[in-house]
């Protein structure tokens, strides 16, 4: 028996007249490339969500074209290439609009501060885009692990001051070229210090001390990347979210705002879009 | 030395001038209660996160008072009890708005199809509830797990029948009662068979049978829920999702739409505000 | 057709000549009620697993009996039911031996160091029971989120130093009673400080100052809980592991190590079993 | 002030008297590389643990030096390497044992079994290497999904029978090269059925009676998976676990075994050491 003949479940009609927002294959891994400021190109392991909606007229989606398509692009990703996933799947599987998620860990190599001793530090990056008719959209999100340092710990302590790990998120659409890296450097300036890989003494010292000099709260922290992407002239919009692993708690704190910089008064909308 | 001299740094002013859309705690675990359809009580753990907006000129939240509010409702959750923790987080923060989101394991005894045995089955539940100026909000998650067999496969094969267990998320938004017990109904319903945590030899012949006899795609997962819902006379709004953890595939599929049954030009978004 | 006609395929031999170590399920989550030393009673969700041994001859274990047993025990957790629940495995399922896990969330009334405000605090504990022919064995393991501050930080830098949240894993073997509260107690105090979930001002200067007062390395954590437990008389055996979210990088710091205080030359071994 | 006026804090003696079995860091991600079968070389990314011991009479260990040595190796992982990697941790840390645990995805490219097309699919492996004075050890783990259908529900029931996802590890010692994508083999020739990241209509037909045709319990699974091990002529200890996604449960099944194929009567536990 071949392909010809087996029925084609998935094509029947279907009279229920419910349309589906989005249907297709989530949770899947693949080997990524991608562009690296600094080395040309980053190897890595993405993992995928893909849909694309699914009109009201049909019973199911070909699930398998989804495999395909991913397959097809071989795991290079970049602006250019995920819309071309995004036409692909929406092609073949005869839909009006199509959706990616891609999640992977982004390597950067970071100096230490005083020994440039150097090593490197995990981000974790997460691509959105969709196709919807003509409209075409793409946010980026990267989270930078960070550290902070409480102003009020610091202020009504005598000495000392309770500290700890945090990660700042930031999600972004853009007009032109933003690196990773950027995203990243906007981040750490936000936080009390920048956390590293490899530190010796003489580095801990410093970041220790660094720390100690700019307290900040989470709130701090979404407000100094608010105002670093604000001047930011490639960025049309954003979300942050910032969130401390307190030392002194059980649970987190944690912090978010958004803001669309374009206009939609002046069309400005329209222009922005990718 | 008391707590009246030491400074309050979170209460100055800040000259960002950058309001915070959401600041305070997250995953702070806490025993709660919560009535039952069965036996009018269940005890059970919630994880909660806990927001108030920011407005531009403070520097930064009292985040404990998050916690004394959680402390002072006690772990009862009800609808009624989270507009109160809401209420009493906008005023101890001084705050415009609240958001409050609680997750916890829900038990319920099921009896198997013919053995009648008796076991729990634990379904994951969220409520995400919110208010701002007069606005209140409430949406609940319901996630139930499910058995889906493969219409497609069933039909081109000479015997058997891939088949998976999955999940049917269910969030709605509802004026009157609903129970969480309904919508755990609509999603098994709505599947090729129900899962179950005790079933005898007897009951597994049945559920197996009941499921080849019930091939679902996932998209109609979703669909057979839509219908049950749009019937729902209580139910105002809602988005579902389902996703198969496919025993053919090391990926998931998945479909998700979502409903909102308010018609807001009679008006009628406001009258459904729980 | 009866439960009597159905053919038993698990019940059928093997010739295969391979015993099977443990057979059984696993993550199947269940309402549990255990001692609290506070209040009596305390009802939490455990999530356990529940294997026997299969001998060689066998083809399967009858998998619905496992659920049975939690069913009968109806979430009463102690040493005692335990060890009845493991006698009931080991009976319904035919097995010469019987492995049982739980892990549970374990709630702690704390008392804030200055202000004396009360809130909950979540520890997480893992019971590991089992029985081989007359050797029945328990280890408890309970992990306690702590506050660690760096030595070295605070000497090589001229103010401040880096801390961070941390948690302190410590596996027992006992004879008597040992209450969770004790153990959370030591992990405590061999930190550089406890971690709360409500602190108001003046409390957070008594931590912050606290901690900065005793610097440990996780080294220090694990070795002071070390000289904790060897000096309780109800424990007879112990692991420990602690690990620091470092605050000045994206890994954690890591120490374990494990003592068994029975002398077997004497016989210790033999009467120290529970 | 440079690097040698710093007190080191780590490196001061210790009167507890209390050795520590296992310092380090822990969940650190790192790009590696490894040998692949098919195509020579495979870029993924590892998350490593690395612990040396601490002798009772050193305070603390040098966290930047595990760091330093993952940084030298850049992240070619083989047998050889980590052997050199583990060497470089003993000697760089001054201790007397060290341990290494990486764990990471690895991709193998697979021929659906009608229609020919190619997908990737993911396995988890987990590679466990420690060095005790002479004595060095190595185990590694690989987690293959796998779909299996139950032999009671076939057995029992008119038509249909319950399947599932599941997942098969296999850990190993050995002498000699073991590739990877030998063990993925064992597994899923143990199971009802491989499962694939692309299958089309006719190859979805082919495993679903291939499945059909093959019914296995986990307790199957592990058996049939032993039987291969035993045959192995370079695989000399193994432990198995095998745990199935139940269709018609919330829960799992799960089966583990181990076997020891040296005969230490006979020498033949030292010659087997790699």
């Amino acid at each position: 028996m071949n392909k010809r003949d087996l029925p084609d479940t998935a094509n029947r009609p279907d009279d229920r007249n419910i349309p589906i927002d989005k249907v297709g294959v989530k949770d899947i891994r693949y080997p990524i490339r991608l562009l690296d400021r600094a080395n040309g190109e980053q190897r890595t392991v993405g993992s995928f969500n893909m849909y694309v909606n699914l009109p009201h007229s049909f019973k199911g989606a070909h699930m398998s074209r989804f495999v395909e398509v991913l397959n097809d692009h071989r795991g290079a990703i970049s602006v250019d290439s995920l819309f071309e996933m995004l036409r692909a799947m929406r092609e073949r599987l005869e839909a009006e609009s199509a959706h990616v998620e891609v999640e992977f860990p982004y390597f950067i190599e970071k100096e230490a501060p005083v020994s440039k001793a150097r090593g490197l530090m995990e981000n974790r990056c997460r691509i959105v885009g969709s196709l919807q008719g003509e409209r075409q959209d793409m946010v980026i999100y990267v989270t930078t692990p960070i550290s902070t340092l409480c102003p009020c710990s610091k202020e009504i302590s005598d000495y000392g001051a309770h500290n700890q790990r945090g990660v700042a998120t930031i999600g972004f659409r853009f007009r032109g070229m933003v690196w990773i890296e950027e995203i990243v450097d906007i981040a750490e300036q936000s936080a009390s210090s920048a956390v590293y890989s490899l530190l010796k003494r003489e580095d801990e010292k410093f970041v220790t001390e660094q720390a100690y000099a700019n307290p900040v709260f989470v709130e701090d922290v979404v407000r100094n990347i608010a105002q670093r992407l604000d001047a930011h002239p490639d960025i049309v919009w954003y979300g942050i979210e910032a969130e401390n692993f307190e030392s002194i708690h059980n649970h987190n704190a944690y912090a978010s705002l958004e803001k669309d910089k374009r206009d939609p008064e002046a069309g400005d909308w329209q222009e922005n879009i990718i």
